[in-house]
């Protein structure tokens, strides 16, 4: 396998702007600066526009998309019951992590490659009260894309005060999202996917509603370092161009996201949207000419950012990562435990999108024909 | 005050090495990718031996220093006896942090600026049986060095079960540790002080006999993002060159964390805790001769990784702050809850000791001394 820098075509980490790579690089400059503040608040900033809200409170934080899933322990409290709507290997973690903390799962789930309908769903809300229903956006391990629109709609047409929490790791900046119009309390990512910087930030969005939840809790978080009571103050001090401290920010991280979140404000969201879809839809045709199948079962429940695809018969991962690693080109192979050795992933997102210059989708399509065609396979 | 990047001497983040920061800005790179693999690998040897260990077990992970006080709750049982040797703010904020965990927690302290005995560390520790001891090796809102070596000695020599956990955040990479040879069971950092790489990691290094106490507790451990049942194989399998995933490492600040090991490691410890305290003696015989009075009480107890010192009468934070500033020096105010507005605290790790050829010392004491004398400070 060849051990130059390859094109980093995986579900995340993506490509990174130089921008972005220059900021990571900032000199050392301290938290509580008065260059630093302003930066970190307009990031908090940033974040609420590129999910479209005027109300909802981010929370950047230094850790791994992960720690996302752990800040859910402001929200419950032992014995609440949560609905996982589960489309693949995140999904089923992120319930894992919610029951560490006391909650009481159901798990709606489908086949590989499918997600539950919006009947389904409508029979799940309706047949016990949930504190909190969560729904994987994007879930890398399958590439399936959810309704979260829908799924918000049909759980506060049945309970209001059901707070609707997306796993937005794979899909913030890359997929559609209406944080206010569709109704949604909790938005989670990381910053090394749509967002386009380099892992190590946690970065979770909560409604109104759901940081009333929190503040009215009867009983304490049971977490230290996950705990939005140390956390929520942070947020407000720098957004109100104060520093403040609790734990030492990761000041370069957030220099790099505020980098990345200025070109995509100033790209527009929209657009942004709109150029994710066009391209995957794109790129799911070259898959199909190329007589391969995708494991999302549907046009529309497949995601913009990513592709999971079937291997063909007779080529396997283990040949198929490397072939195009000797093209310069790195994607991944499959996660989800019922089927890892039988399909892998392309990623999609950021600047290997947004800016056609660089080629990059046609480097791994190219890359990908000819790895396949060297391993015998013929469309 | 001046909207130019300043010489950053707050007792962390410190400044960075050109190399380090070139390293934060490598491209995109799986946390898969067989070029990264033993770059992790490596960091986690190397951690072992900045810390003189050959058998203690490296955590490196995605979070801010104070995620290393969280996952003690993989050694804590809800009920379990904890005695907190405090000598500041963070002594008094870990114990709040274990506190959540279930621990009991009992408080060994002394006044600003001191530490407690040995001889009151020994009667609290024989007055009671302890699950953990933690001592803050370097207090950041006092600049007090606690003994570390003698409380190890005396906690095991009592009692051998009893885990001895360092708070090193402001000590490994610029305080003498000897992991193996001084009984320790935990040390806890942050990547941006003594290590020289921009905030953004948490490292905790374990002891065989903490790793076995976590490997034996009798209650499931109550936090996901922190769970060593999930890092330790991640740590495994880089350590042996294997990739593999639970959340996604900060690729970036890993290769950084990399590279300033690697520079660590060729310049040898022993060397470099020699020249800490040789530039920290000589850093407190300026303040001495200045008139001025640091808060560590004595010499012995003074962390050769910065000082803490009282502001001499008619000099104020907001006064002293931006005057070192406008010279293009940052320096930090107090933060102990008793006495913040009375102090400053100036920083003195890392390549600004290290490589004399920076002058950073020098431009500190020039700068701290024509400060002074503008705001009519006579020494």
């Amino acid at each position: 396998m060849s051990a130059q820098r390859k094109l980093c075509m995986i579900p995340g980490p993506i490509e990174f702007h130089e921008d972005v790579l220059a900021s990571m690089a900032t000199p050392a400059t301290s938290h509580v600066d008065p260059l630093f503040v302003p930066v970190f608040g307009e990031s908090i900033e940033m974040v609420r526009q590129v999910v479209l809200s005027e109300k909802a409170q981010p929370f950047i934080t230094s850790g791994s998309g992960t720690l996302g899933w752990d800040m859910m322990v402001n929200l419950l409290e032992a014995g609440d019951e949560v609905l996982v709507i589960s489309t693949g290997y995140f999904g089923d973690h992120f319930a894992e992590c919610l029951e560490v903390y006391g909650a009481k799962i159901t798990t709606l789930t489908s086949d590989v490659g499918a997600r539950p309908s919006n009947e389904e769903i409508k029979a799940a809300v309706s047949a016990k009260k949930y504190k909190m229903v969560t729904v994987t956006h994007v879930d890398t391990s399958t590439g399936v894309l959810s309704d979260i629109k829908s799924v918000a709609e049909i759980v506060k047409s049945i309970s209001p005060e059901t707070l609707v929490v997306v796993d937005g790791v794979c899909s913030v900046g890359s997929e559609e999202i209406r944080f206010d119009q569709w109704n949604l309390d909790v938005v989670i990512t990381g910053s090394q996917k749509g967002l386009g910087v380099p892992p190590g930030l946690s970065i979770v969005v909560a409604s109104p509603q759901a940081i009333d939840v929190f503040k009215t809790r009867k009983t304490p978080v049971p977490s230290y370092y996950s705990n939005w009571n140390k956390w929520l103050p942070i947020m407000e001090a720098y957004e109100a161009r104060k520093p403040a401290y609790f734990a030492t920010p990761a000041v370069q991280l957030v220099y790099a996201l505020h980098t990345s979140l200025k070109q995509i404000v100033a790209g527009g969201v929209e657009a942004r949207f709109a150029k994710h879809q066009q391209v995957a839809a794109d790129f799911r045709k070259t898959v199909k000419d190329l007589g391969l199948k995708q494991v999302a079962q549907s046009e529309e429940s497949s995601a913009n950012g990513m592709t999971a695809i079937w291997l063909p018969e007779g080529v396997t991962v283990p040949q198929l990562v490397p072939a195009l690693a000797s093209k310069g080109i790195q994607i991944a192979g499959g996660i989800h435990k019922a089927c890892a050795t039988q399909y892998f992933r392309i990623g999609h997102m950021g600047i290997s999108v947004m800016e056609d210059e660089r080629q990059h989708i046609q480097k791994v399509k190219n890359a990908l024909v000819s790895s396949l065609t060297e391993l015998g396979y013929k469309a």
